[in-house]
Parts: structure tokens; C-alpha cells; sequence
């Protein structure tokens, strides 16, 4: 413990940076209990300076320049919610490093390309990068993982990390309407970042993922690794045939090690309306994380908004006050391997959903192409229709992904469906 | 980090015990990487030094007596895994924590007992006091209250965190058995402590709450304000009435800090079906954390067994190796101030059933007394029935429990009822 203060600059004075501001005041003594001495900020920095954000910023220094403010003498931790994988968040992250001070970031998208870089000049300058904020919001699972399961060889970690994207696939169940409208809402919301891209595309959840990949499998983050798959294409007919049959849709992160290499995925999946992912409802994210010793954990918890990222921020804060020096991934970054990606993806049943022409042979055109790329079919259900179509879903058996592709590609080919047939992997969870 | 091992002690070689010598020699590489030191059992301690484990323990010391293990010059670590609040558990405890050595305990009874003498023991004598293991078995959630939630003022703490309760609770639901062909199945299948009390009375469970009560209000660990109430008078029939109603009843914790106080109550209550905690089967745990800026964490996972709570206990273990050193409450155990308990819980809702005899007027006397205790009724249901008497339920609006106290008195005297009516709180989760 230290009688010093521990001071910080904030680089950011968004949603998040105000909301840590606000902490700061808010819980002066409880900081300064818990973390053994005083929370003190010493300067901020942002864009404008006059903005009205609501709380008063006028005890601070100001900085115009995020890096110079890195640099003050008078700054123990730089506290980085710009955001942005390049550009002035990398500068000023990198000014703190080399200057020796430790670093809070809740920067995804600067981790997933830059943190293999990052980790190993923080540990060469004796800095602690922490950004527990990074990933899913206010819920602790980066400490968890690096922290109190280090006693785990971890098997398996699943997510749904991207409330918005969960919003808008629960909010398409509840209100029968379709994707186009529920983006629409969102977007009205706020809840879509500046490129709506990174949410619905699953960018944004692909970073959390590789970020939690690196640690529970001692590995060097790779997020190009990830095999993405956005929630675009997921139509109101998909949710409501998943829910008759015990499923929901969500987007999940799935990263694994398995004999043939690192399989990181994000990407719409059915998984059982029963268990705890297929209960979540709207923004809230759910991680599940499974060990050899401790079986499951699951945690779920606000993955955005200005009081829980601001709590997972304070958190790394106050590890820092209180001394705790961990490397960035839970291991040296030296000691990371070269993550080695899985060819493919472990096999499982999938959903596969087509509009099929309502001639004679149509269905034995595509069972023969299912036949002949070697997938079995579990169930399968048409319904009633008054269109020259019919919407035709398959349920298969466990298969590989690229017996679906071949099947999906022969299913084309056979000219008795329109449009392009869907394929969603069920998760078992 | 250091170069020399963490050297630790294990006393108590039970299932526990057990698990934790597997990890460190399964793991050896793993914790190195991730403590930044090697983790070395020096020695170890227990009733029976021949008995067959399952695990070679013949490359330890052996100790008779755990007090002496943890005063040897080459124990720094002091895992106590022994139970029990006195005895040789707190000796030993004790005897390590004056020779200036850390203790990593799961040991929830001698904590909610001894826990403010042994915190400012520890704390004097420059020892860090560990006990992730103690509550909640695998879930991380002393680390998540304690560190990961820092920033926040915590407002409410829940849990379901007794399994053998859960278990004997969700299986009377599955099975349509009564409370004592549960009791027996859990016994025979070894769910039971050696005093059933412990788990069925709610006490176990108790023990975890005032603990976690302690860390998230910064208040002396105070076990005996615990309002206790055990599963044993739960019928069937309870359990089917409030599944009908879209509730299931949990032997639930909960601490709040209210204006009149600190309530702190462990007791059967009715939760949404739907929730988080209504949806919690078998002998799984759940802790509910809620903060002014988290709003709402929830964490899932075993609650018992030897991976699970060996994980824990390596948590700790490997937390100290990398030189964590936090106050064993989350404060120094000097501030932590006495609490003050809440003369009266919040008022709820309540369900309360009674068996009504079949009598002209019996209703009206029973709706008198409920009238004059001040208590409005939300429903009420009575089935078709061919006894003498009926099974009456109300659910009541919210109201003080000392209400439902008088009420309860007052159908009594009436003399239409057969029995104790029973009474459960509904709890908003």
C-alpha cells in the first residue's frame, strides 16, 4: 500500500469517461478503503472541451493532446476510452507504455489488432495493461479468466457479447417483426456504433472473442483468425421455426481448442431456449467459460452503458492502486504462442432453411443432394403455403461445415429453390 | 514475480484436499506460466496418513499435526481445507497466520465465526487471508465483489448457495415427492453434511451470506444477525402452487443495507419462475450482485465438488504466488464497522397457505384477521376438495413481515384451520 495517491488521465469524455469521472466523485472514500490510498484524477483529455457533459471537468488539467497528457509526470495510469484501433488511442497508449505507466483501456478494436505488440512493450517497460472494460461490458470476465480460474486448463469459451445485436434478434421474436425494422429501431435507439458493420457483422463481438481466446489459451491474440458471421441474414422465419422447435438464435462467440487447432467463431447460432445463453433477453451479454476442474461458470451482466463500463474500468483502477501486476493475457507476452487456427470448425447439427418449388421431384432433387454429401437429416418440416414455393427446413445430424457448404452449393445448382438456402449451426451449450 | 516457488501447506486431505494436489502436479507448467513462479506443495497433513486416496502423496512431508505444518520454515502458503469453525482448522489457521504466512482457506463456518479476529490477526501480522473456496464452491465471486465490482457501493447481494438444497428443492418439483423422500435421496447419495442441519437449516448457506455481506457493505462479518429459516417445511404442495402462479421457491440469501440498517436472511422464498434464479436446477449456485453503477452481475456455476472448489482454492493460490495482497474483507479490517441489523426485513409480498375447514364462515373469520393485520390480498385460491378441510392459499400485496407474524397468530385462534399455516416471502429478483 501506498500513502500516494494514484492518479489517472482520462483520454476520452464519452458515455464511459464521464461515467468514471463520475465514480471517482461519487465514491472518493470507498476508493480510497478499498484500494488502500487515494483515486485521484489529474487531467483529462477529448475532442471538445466546452461540451456540456453533465459533470464538472473544471478541477482537472486539461489536455488537448492525448499522448502529452500520457506523458504528465503527474499521471500514474492512462485511462484510454477513445476508442479505435489506430490513430490517437494507439498513439497515447503507446506514449503511457513507453513512459512507463500503466494503462486502462476498454478498446476492443486496439487489443484484436495490436495487443500481442502492446503486451510485450508494457512488460518490457514494467507497465500493467488491464481492459476489463474491453469485453462484455460491466461483467468481470477478464478477471475471472485470468484471475480466478487461472487454476483451469480452459476448454471452451462462449459468448454473446453484442447486446445490440441481441436486441435486435430478441426484439424480432417478441414483436414478429423483421430484421430491416429492428435494425431501424436500434439505430433510432443508439445502440449501433458509427459503422453499423461492427455491431450486426459481428466485428465488434469478434474482438471481444479473440481477446478472451489469447487468454484461456495462453495464445497471441488473432482476430483475423475469427471466422465471422453477422446476424443480416437471419430472417423472422428462422427465429420463429427455432422457437418451435425449443431454440433461439443468438450471435455467439464459440473459441476452442481442439486436436486440429484454435477454432475461434462468431456467428448466428441455435442453441437450447432452456439453457442460460438461450434465456438471455435484449442488451445483456452472457459469458460461459468451462475448465477441466471447475465444469461451467456462467456470468451474465450489462454489456454497455455508462455505469457498467465505468465499473469494469474502476476495477482495473483500483488492481492498479492496490498493486496488482499481472501480464496482459494472464501469461508473459514472450510465452504466447502463435496461435495455430483450426481448418474447421468441429462438427454439429445445423438448421438449414430453403424455399423450395412446389413441382413434383423438388424435395428428392435436394434430399439426394443432402444424401450424396454425406449429411443425415434429423427432422424435417414444410409447412402449408399458398405461393408456388414453400419454405422447407432441414434439421441434420452432426456434420461438417464443409458438407454443408458442398450441400448448400449442390442445392443451388439443383434450380428447384429460390433464393439462397440458410445454414445455422446448433450450438450444444 | 520471484524466482523462488510458492511453497504451500495443505491440511485436510479430503475430497478438497484431494483436488488441489491434482491440479498442482497436472498443471505444474500451466500455474508457472500464469503465477509467473513455480507452485510447490512442501508438505501436507491429515486425520489418516495411509488412507488410499487416489493421488500419490508420497513426495510431500507428512505432518500429524497441521498446526506444526503451518509453522515450518518452508510453508508460505497455509491451505486449510480441514473445516469446522474451532478445532484444529482455526489452530492451525492461526499458527500460520502468526508466523506471518498466508492462508487460503474454504472454510465458510470458521470465517462467518472468526473472520474480524483473524482479518485484523492477518492483517497485523502482514499475512493475506484468502477464502474464494468458501463461498459459492467454483464461481469466482468473492474475487468479483471484492475487486472486479470495487468501483461500485454495492446495494443488494442474493444467492441460492446451498446445492443439497436446490437440489432436494427443484427434485421435489421433478419427482412430485415430498420433502422427506428428497431428504433421504440426498442423504444416500452422500449430498449431505454429517449434520444435516447445516445444509437443510439454511445455516451453510448462511455462513456464505455474512460473508459476502461483510465485502460488499464494508461491515464486521456478523453471522449471528443471519435470519435463518430452513427448507424442512416446504410441502409439495408449496412447490406446485407457486410453479402454478409462474414462481419456484429457493432457499434464498439476500443482504441489503436498508435506512433501518443491515438485513441479512436466508430463507426460502418465492422467485419468478423466469428469472435467473428461478431457472437454477440441481445442485448448481447462483450469486446475484447489484451495484449503483453495475446495475445487475449474475454469476452461475457448481457450488460443490472437488474441481470446482479446488479451482477456487488454486485461485487464491496463484493470486498470492503473484503477490496479491488485499484486506481479507476488501477494507482493512480495522474500518470495517460493526453493522447494525435491520430490526425488520422490507416488506414483500407473501404466500401463505393454511388448511381451511369446510365450514360456513370459516373464510370470513380467516379474511377478518387478514384484514385486521392490515394486510390486502392480491389472489387467493382454494381447490375442489373432498376432506373436511381445504387447502386455502392467499398471496398477499407487499407488507411488513411482522404483519404476516400477527396474521398468522390470529388464524390460529380462529380455530377453522387444521395445522400451522405456512407462510413464504415472494421475492422480487
Amino acid at each position: 500500500m501506498s500513502d500516494k495517491p494514484l492518479r489517472i488521465g482520462i483520454a476520452g469524455l464519452g458515455t464511459v469517461g464521464v461515467g468514471v469521472v463520475r465514480i471517482v466523485r461519487k465514491h472518493a472514500k470507498l476508493l480510497e478503503d478499498r484500494a488502500g490510498r487515494k483515486i485521484e484524477i489529474a487531467a483529462v483529455s477529448a475532442r471538445s472541451r466546452d461540451k456540456d457533459r453533465g459533470v464538472d471537468i473544471s478541477h482537472y488539467d486539461w489536455e488537448d493532446d492525448p499522448v502529452a497528457m500520457a506523458r504528465r509526470d503527474d499521471v500514474d495510469v492512462l485511462v484510454e476510452l477513445m476508442g479505435g484501433s489506430d490513430g490517437p488511442a494507439k498513439a497515447a497508449v503507446e506514449a503511457a507504455i513507453a513512459a512507463g505507466k500503466h494503462v486502462v483501456t476498454a478498446n476492443k478494436a486496439l487489443l484484436a489488432h495490436h495487443g500481442q505488440a502492446l503486451a510485450l512493450a508494457a512488460e518490457k517497460s514494467g507497465s500493467v495493461l488491464r481492459f476489463e472494460a474491453a469485453v462484455a461490458g460491466g461483467i468481470p470476465v477478464i478477471k475471472a479468466l485470468t484471475e480466478g480460474l487461472a487454476g483451469n486448463e480452459i476448454t471452451r469459451v462462449m459468448g454473446v457479447m453484442n447486446g445490440t445485436c441481441n436486441y435486435i434478434l430478441t426484439r424480432m421474436e417478441a414483436t414478429h417483426q423483421g430484421y430491416n425494422a429492428l435494425f431501424e429501431e436500434a439505430h433510432k435507439l443508439g445502440y449501433l456504433e458509427a459503422d453499423p458493420q461492427l455491431d450486426v457483422g459481428g466485428i465488434d463481438a469478434g474482438h471481444k472473442l479473440s481477446l478472451l481466446s489469447s487468454i484461456a489459451f495462453g495464445t497471441q491474440v488473432d482476430f483475423d483468425a475469427v471466422e465471422l458471421e453477422g446476424i443480416e441474414q437471419i430472417e423472422l422465419q428462422d427465429i420463429e421455426e427455432a422457437a418451435e422447435m425449443g431454440y433461439r438464435i443468438k450471435l455467439l462467440g464459440v473459441a476452442q481448442m481442439t486436436g486440429r487447432g484454435l477454432e475461434q467463431r462468431m456467428s448466428p447460432c441455435l442453441v437450447p431456449a432452456a439453457s442460460p445463453l438461450g434465456q438471455l433477453e435484449g442488451g445483456t451479454n452472457m459469458v460461459v467459460i468451462e475448465g477441466d476442474a471447475i465444469g461451467q461458470v456462467v456470468l451474465r451482466g450489462p454489456g454497455a452503458g455508462e455505469g457498467p463500463t465505468a465499473s469494469a474500468v474502476m476495477g482495473d483502477v483500483i488492481d492498479l492502486a492496490r498493486g496488482l501486476s499481472i501480464p496482459t493475457f494472464g501469461i508473459p507476452a514472450a510465452k504466447l504462442t502463435a496461435a495455430r487456427p483450426a481448418k474447421a470448425v468441429v462438427p454439429a447439427p445445423y438448421y438449414i432453411r430453403m424455399e423450395l418449388d412446389d413441382k413434383p421431384g423438388a424435395m428428392a432433387k435436394v434430399a439426394a443432394v443432402l444424401g450424396e454429401a454425406g449429411i443425415s437429416i434429423d427432422r424435417m418440416r414444410q409447412h402449408g403455403h399458398h405461393s408456388p414455393t414453400a419454405p422447407v427446413i432441414f434439421v441434420t445430424h452432426k456434420c461438417a461445415r464443409n458438407q454443408i457448404d458442398t450441400a448448400l452449393e449442390g442445392i443451388g445448382k439443383t434450380k428447384v429453390v429460390s433464393g439462397a438456402p440458410v445454414a445455422i449451426r446448433i450450438e450444444e451449450v
